[in-house]
């Protein structure tokens, strides 16, 4: 119905946590869901900002044009390192073309499972 | 006590997912919480994109001045094609007026429900 | 720090809903969070959108200065007329004063209990 | 990517409430999540609003540059006071810098646990 920009270049997350365990049939995990409206892929650059040591910068990731992509953060990784277990923290991410996220946290810490999730906070 | 246009043309969510699992009383979905503030009927067009395929397009929906509705997305369909179970997806939601958007699933896979909502992402 | 409007005159929540059970000790509800940073009470009316009727239309509700109140939805009565359970609605605030809305739910349908909440969505 | 100012001054979390009780591993509390991606550390102004009586005003709180920190709202504390449970609050939190604000809740009342996140509302 438009040709106007659909998102934002900058997308922020302050509660990021992967919780250490699992019960039942579902795994505890989050997912960064990121929608790409445009025809172009989208080039992330994903930031992990920690509270007692400096961040993991730039960890790359694409995202094809009109496609979405639910990342599980325990997946991402750069030079090897990967985002630890059990310790809060906090997340930003870039996009060379407007996207839009969302983020979500499934805990099956204790049985039964848990669900949050919260659009995150997009700066222009 | 205004006359303000309530709401905005375009609204996005990067997290779709129809569990396909119950359990106990209350049936697994997800909805689509729309809200028209205005006289007139809302003429809505839902695009659903997935992350490995082209996106399902413009699937109409209307819903009546002065009224809300709470769309299942598991009803969603066009050409008798629906939206999956099981599989990550996204849901762009527009209008020819006006609305406002928000969104909730309800997860029973395993026993005792989880809950979560967010509103959608507008883009004027 | 400053002297700033501390928020907007109108706030929409699309999802609504009272769960009609509970289980364990603690009772299925709803709140709308209203925070008045103001000195002055604001004066509010809200509003109740269905999905195949009309609205049930500003019911009066005061916030005092400095003050926050969390409204049980159950609680909320114009004429006598209640919001029933079990019913997908949608709520309007509007207030005289800038305030900030939040929305909360506690469904314990099933045994244990699950939460969702989302900020209200605001229009200047 | 850019030098745009990373988030707002001011922001609002109309739902505030420590549960009591907490059952299995998982101890029921509420975080305040903060993200400073700016170099310098951030002072923060911390304001919790009740229904019955005055704000507990300005409780100071530090977030170290390119940190986040999840502040326990039940570590807060001013001239001795803290802010109680089992009672219905809101949250203003300002800061000298631009700083990003989401609010979640772990509720472990009723066996197994519940979560319920939302990004703070910013007033620029």
């Amino acid at each position: 119905m438009n040709n106007r920009k659909k998102g934002e270049l900058s997308w922020y997350i302050p509660d990021g946590y992967i919780p250490p365990l699992s019960s039942g049939d579902l795994v505890s995990h989050e997912s960064i869901c990121v929608l790409n409206c445009n025809n172009e892929t989208a080039h992330l650059k994903v930031t992990i900002y920690f509270e007692d040591r400096p961040p993991l910068e730039e960890i790359p990731y694409e995202v094809k044009g009109k496609r979405t992509s639910h990342i599980r953060t325990s997946s991402l990784e750069k030079d090897g390192e990967k985002i630890p277990v059990e310790v809060p923290y906090a997340i930003e991410v870039q996009s060379d073309i407007p996207i839009i996220v969302q983020y979500s946290r499934l805990d099956s810490t204790q049985k039964e499972l848990a669900l949050m999730s919260t659009m995150a906070f997009p700066i222009g």
